[in-house]
């Protein structure tokens, strides 16, 4: 079995396209949609989702992710070959949390894009080069136009900071119930706190808990989530809305 | 073949993340999405869908639903094992009307989540207890940490009123057109009424027709749907707008 | 291996049991959603998204689309059997871009719709018709109740104007993302343009450039998109919303 999993801002129809494209070059790959949700052109928000749900699948996955406001243009095209999973991509970071994640890793350019498609359209890189390359990877095929590079674009979720009395980090994803996500370790997060504390969080008090139905209904928590970051919520509402919480804002957890 | 749907309110990426897990273990289990998009935390709804889509799957298929606002709280996974389907999902009655209409059943909690995966987060259970379940039901794997119960949460639709002139039932369900589908089933339906008659629902008279365009587009009308429930419906227009009906709602039929 | 896709206006569920009556048939189809989200009714945008996706699958997939306002009332049900692909569907229009553009083809009325299920609802051909019909066919079972017919209901999506100093033609698709894809050939436009003039759309002046981001981010621009027809989009932006067009609007790109 190969997988392909496919993570972009495409909304509707084009993930198929690419989809018709690999499945002609290799009929066996087994597709997986992680996203095709992240907002458009958010880079960031498609690291995010790649960096955690691309971890849950069997080693040998080749992951394809399309965030892509510059294709066409200057930026590179890239396929990194890692310890356990291939990634596909434009580089403008989105591939690389990931990829860190999952152990050592080469980054190549593909130095011709034209070996995938004999006539590549500039405004569709998913379907003309990227859903090829990753087609050919996931079959084990040998990929001539391959360079390697050393400088891919990076990116990461930043580094909270710990101060006497508080942390303060940041918000690196809403999720679909609200659930607010921070680049705060969930283990920090515990041994800073104990269940049944009631920290302040941007000011507003709310108690650390194990689970969502740890509260009443309609109350704030802060929990270590399931991507095991520091996770602002609310059961049966959005903690995102609630506290006016979105990606990138400022996050202060104070201990008093 | 085996085949495992998927049924949550999870919306993104949280099902790609379940079908890694699941195609970790079984890695040639078919995955069909039923829905992501139940409203957050409405089991009711969740359970209709599941008891109208699963049907349609071949016996063996293994049904995977998890609409959960109690996770990682008090509430049992379980695991039912029927004649033609098994489900895997939280013990709050979400599984039962589907596992009802399949035939005879037994339930069986899931004593041990920790058998599943090695550490289990109380905020997903869906990745780390009935994901690797599901899997594990559908290679036909022996699976020893299920102890039989017999008061499973129960749920069900309830049973309409027929008095002298009229019906009345409820709204189970609102589908993406706006059709609104009742508590009320068609072939009651159609004893009570015949083609082209106009009874009133909720006050308000609508031909009951067979099928969408038998009256001009943008007209109430009255039919039994495709579930075999009674449906009020409105080519081109969403009936649950105009008529001011949700899930929950009371639906009166009268035949005057 | 066989493909079969989908593209229909049922959001959510419906298109679940579509699959679990295909795989009841046919265990071995592949299935590949190119979209459900089709405005509810919209038949010549499921058309344009049928044309513009079905040509990247394989040859021999089946392309299953069910836009279908008419459903249970007086238009036909059938089939195409074309030099590269099939299609199965209503006799609306819906399918003959499509089927127009992979080449040579006949079409066919199924004229006895209980071959395909002992129960046929008036209200879900989708379930009851059309996806059996499409699981025998990719099977590539002998269909018996299959008549020719000469006078398919057709749709195009119109042929543009040229005049002196401008072209003049129409809005067929609006994309996810807001870009703009009218029925100007792409070819016909880069004879009448270089890349780097500036000519009015709707009397708006705007560059024409190779991709998206040849310009400014929220900047409109017009380009040959990935379709291969002239389109008009902004980076960054919904062009859709910017210039107030959508599907059927007149467009007129003016030279000077």
């Amino acid at each position: 079995m190969s997988i392909i999993t496919l993570t972009t801002d495409f909304g509707d129809v084009y993930p198929a396209i690419m989809k018709g494209v690999i499945l002609s070059i290799h009929p066996g790959a087994k597709l997986v949609d992680i996203s095709h949700s992240v907002r458009p052109g958010d880079v960031r928000g498609g690291a995010f989702i790649l960096r955690f749900a691309s971890g849950h699948f069997s080693p040998g996955s080749v992951h394809l992710a399309v965030v892509d406001p510059g294709v066409g243009g200057r930026r590179r095209a890239i396929v990194i070959k890692g310890e356990k999973y291939s990634f596909v991509g434009p580089d403008n970071g989105l591939l690389m949390p990931a990829a860190r994640a999952q152990g050592a890793y080469r980054v190549y350019e593909i130095s011709d894009l034209s070996f995938y498609a004999s006539k590549v359209s500039p405004v569709f890189h998913g379907r003309d080069v990227f859903a090829p390359a990753a087609a050919f990877l996931s079959k084990g095929q040998e990929m001539p136009c391959l360079r390697e590079i050393t400088d891919p674009v990076d990116l990461d979720f930043g580094v909270p900071e710990l101060k006497d009395d508080r942390v303060v980090g940041k918000v690196i994803y809403v999720d679909g119930f609200g659930n607010v996500i921070t680049n705060i370790g969930g283990e920090a997060l515990s041994g800073l706190l104990h269940l049944g504390m009631a920290p302040k969080v941007n000011g507003v008090e709310m108690p650390f808990v194990r689970t969502y139905c740890d509260a009443p209904r309609r109350t704030l928590v802060l929990l270590v989530g399931s991507h095991g970051m520091a996770e602002i919520a609310c059961n049966g509402d959005s903690a995102s809305t609630l506290m006016g919480l979105g990606a990138g804002d400022r996050v202060t957890i104070s201990f008093q």
